[in-house]
């Protein structure tokens, strides 16, 4: 038989992508302007300048860069998520405008503290796509983060709305991977081809793209005590986050040779699980822990990530048929959701009053099960979306392969 | 016929280099001495050192990693690019000191302010080596640099004394992309053999090489809106940028899969053209812009620089005998004249005054002439003296080829 | 005869990493407490977190991938420079706490700076590692960084009570790299198997991962004006900083091709030999040079260090079998001992009065002397310990190969 091609995007991504574009700029043009509210004195601004920064890089090239492992999916997991970043950006820093920071008739005021907000929801759909990565196109990856946006915002909207809690809570950096990898799994499940049960020959590292994966992974390493203190401006949450993730590193590295039968250290989970201590304890952000129990949590949270990597992976494939490439579930959901607990538990053992002790907690479970239910229910009706064979979906042989939708030059080789 | 090898660069490299860098030292004991002329607030100081910090990422990892994608020229493209833009600071600094920041009885007083000016110089250096990179060796483009630069700040010396016009006006981040690409394509059309009409067979992406340019071009992008606030420093510039780069990222991946017959995209042309957003902004910073004209701006920019890369490179080789290796034509020149259009209009729909409209329209058209006219003339000359033979110029076989120039380990693979 | 597979560490890296950790956590949660002493100014605490994000991303990411460049070894230059950092730090957090910092009742406060600090301590554990890369396996590196730390600590501590010096001294930048040089080469003479003489067939760079190893270099070499201001904040150490920097790529470039037979540069030599300049530059910080004093200081840095990785590197492996992976005697102490001799030179001659001027060389030779002394013992202590069969070291043939210690998938290519 002959190869099949890959469905040409011609007609498909750009006319979406510009029409998105050209309708984006004009929302922009009648509601959006530029400048602040008040006169920030110098200080102010050059902190918010830097934490800006700090963001900038860990959502474009950190988050960007999450998938680079697949050994011939480069072009496109780097290209792909700055496609998608971008566009979600935008799209972002109108539904918040519009939904969370409304009452300035109709007119949306942004600055930095926008634009990072906006980057805070484009971090959370690059959690999702990582459930997804090499088995979409990049249409269907535009849709997705639309609705992974829209689904965000909106839970924030409802937690805001219902439970009157105030906004600096919403922002949560736990929300995000929580939200973002039980919104990818769920779409995933449904994009499922029973092909999928055997290992795909292209998922996989390479010598080169490990290494890749590796500089992706440390910007968010490096950078996620910023991230974690985004909500709260202070330095103790940054000795936390950073001390929870030097023992995630560690603690990575030690069970992923535990877990491996022949001692071997498993590059992808590492770098994956190195992670967990700084999700984790981005939850306990607002209950300021010592040292010992931000490192406590992060040791756990990575043992969980890590052994979720190596048997929750494939038992998610094989009991759910849900196939999950960097595995968000552990590397995203598992720790955000043991922070979560682990945040119920440290307010809980502050307030002497049990009447206000009840009351918070079921005002934090509230958050989580809201989150939970918008992100499942809005991953099924994305997942059912992409399914529609207009979006071209790429072919099961063409998966995790940057040929399918990059040029290349002629593949001979000239020594 | 035998191969012919690289002519050996150890009679001309090194005795030009530590020449050029005695030389350097010399004239700093004489001349230089570091200190401010008063002393700043701290606030002040952290925030040019944040800026200093941009800005130097921007210049040696950014615009260094401009030409990785070649597939055979790593360590040429990362390390020329050091070799150069580390000398080229030097120089800047010191005819920074004597042309333009003069006054001080014949003493430069440096500070991280100078070096970032110094920088600026560099990174139109850096641009318009991007025209000859490949089929030039380091000797080259050291003498390349030294005339670049003289000419950058010769340039802005004119624009000053011609035109009595403020200093921060020439430091305009469009100046740097205009010059430095016409300068680059000027001597580039001197440099032309008939042989390059042809593609060589080295000139092209791989899987890997495309990664590392995603990581330069990354950097660039995460921080050109720091690039375009070095002149004015208000966050609102910044978030313009900011759209305006988002704009350019979605836009550059539609045009460049709608321009392709095959539906693909071209990973080179994204990442150059995801760039032209910023280039253009850069220029309209002072009239302060409403956010969707700097989204418009990115736009239109984005698709002009996409298509001139898909076309006018090709025509600019076939037409008029000129290699463009990353084209800068497209990347640089064309965004930057886009923005100095733009930023005359908008400018001009501001006076009320029609006598001090036509003014300004004359002072601003001028300053584009004479940048443009001081290019060319440069370029030219610059192009005639790469032609002598003395500075043994590689062979075409031996073009985009790390090879000619660097120590390899014996080639055999052990696996 | 059979290929013998490398010894599995399963049973030897999990229980030292976890038991190490596990212990770690104890003494944190008994000592340690996160807190300022006094609340800073708003201004002091942003610059200390720029500094703080500056030294994190050298430390992790620029010292971090100094021996990418070896082609078989990204994984582990990469993973384990992690591992042991990770470790490393909260170890010198307590060791420094403890020793350097007492006071307070058996409670260590930390803050930011005293991160800052540790990851000092933590850039000297990886300028040692250098010298035994590839060598050694996981749990080696951890033992060695153990008693690096210590040492280093041991010998701040000794200058500290024995010559009663100001604290900020110990931390010159300089100490790091002195001891840390002389440390892990003293280790590896003691790892020595005569098999080395012959040079290894996996100890060379390839087109990609000279690549890698630029990207780091570039990030220590972009941050190195931050890594010497850490000390004495000011920009003027900056601009020497800088500018030294700026001669050293120039010089290390020209020098590699002059020392070439065949007139080609040496990627990996010109990368390590332009980090001299800020090395030595960071050793006559204190006495804020003149900025040519700087950059004839980087000259000969720089030089000097260039022909010390061609000639040198051979001759301690011929004459004294000393095999040192990444040069790291020439690349680091030798600098060190050159700023360190400036700076001496510098200083004397400030000083009007001879009676201090001796008693200050005395003082500034002593502290040279005992780290020195300090880091050949500890060195011959631990290169001792090493050689314990029980560590069960990688063999021979395993060396500078990351398939003795990572995951690989199936190693067929599929195209």
């Amino acid at each position: 038989m002959a190869p099949k091609y890959a469905p040409s995007l011609r007609a498909r991504l750009p006319p979406v992508a510009l029409l998105l574009q050209i309708a984006f700029i004009v929302i922009f043009t009648f509601f959006v302007e530029i400048g602040d509210y008040e006169k920030k004195k110098a200080e102010e601004f050059i902190f918010s300048y830097a934490k800006f920064q700090d963001i900038h890089v860990m959502v474009f090239l950190g988050f960007g860069f999450l998938a680079t492992f697949l050994t011939r999916y480069g072009f496109s997991s780097s290209g792909f998520s700055m496609l998608v970043a971008a566009l979600a950006v935008q799209w972002a820093t109108i539904l918040n405008g519009f939904l969370l920071f409304r009452s300035f008739n109709w007119k949306i005021r942004i600055q930095l503290k926008s634009l990072v907000d906006a980057e805070l929801c484009a971090a959370s759909t690059l959690v999702a796509m990582g459930a997804i990565y090499g088995k979409t196109n990049p249409v269907q990856l535009l849709v997705f983060a639309l609705i992974e946006v829209t689904g965000f915002v909106l839970n924030q909207w409802l937690i805001q709305t219902m439970l009157q809690t105030r906004t600096h809570w919403l922002y949560s950096i736990v929300l995000i991977n929580i939200f973002g990898a039980l919104f990818g799994v769920m779409t995933s499940r449904f994009l499922f081809h029973s092909e999928m049960q055997l290992k795909h020959e292209k998922e996989k590292v390479s010598r080169m793209t490990g290494v890749f994966a590796m500089f992706g992974t440390l910007f968010l390493w490096m950078f996620w005590p910023s991230f974690n203190s985004v909500v709260e401006q202070n330095t103790d949450v940054m000795c936390s986050t950073y001390l929870s993730l030097a023992v995630s590193a560690v603690t990575a590295t030690a069970v992923s040779v535990l877990s491996s039968s022949k001692g071997k250290i498993n590059l992808v989970h590492v770098q994956s699980s190195m992670l967990a201590g700084g999700i984790t304890v981005g939850a306990v952000v607002t209950s300021a822990p010592a040292p010992w129990i931000a490192m406590m949590i992060g040791l756990c949270a990575t043992l969980l990530s890590t052994l979720g990597l190596r048997y929750l992976k494939d038992h998610m494939l094989f009991a759910f048929d849900c196939h999950d490439t960097v595995g968000v579930l552990s590397v995203h959901a598992v720790p955000g959701i043991l922070g979560w607990s682990a945040q119920l538990i440290l307010r809980l053992a502050t307030f002497s009053n049990s009447t206000i002790a009840v009351r918070f907690a079921v005002h934090h479970i509230c958050i989580l099960l809201i989150t939970v239910c918008v992100s499942l229910v809005m991953g099924v009706i994305t997942g059912l979306l992409l399914k529609w064979s207009f979006w071209k979906p790429p072919q099961e042989n063409k998966y995790y392969d940057d040929q399918a939708f990059w040029e290349f030059p002629h593949l001979l080789v000239h020594k």
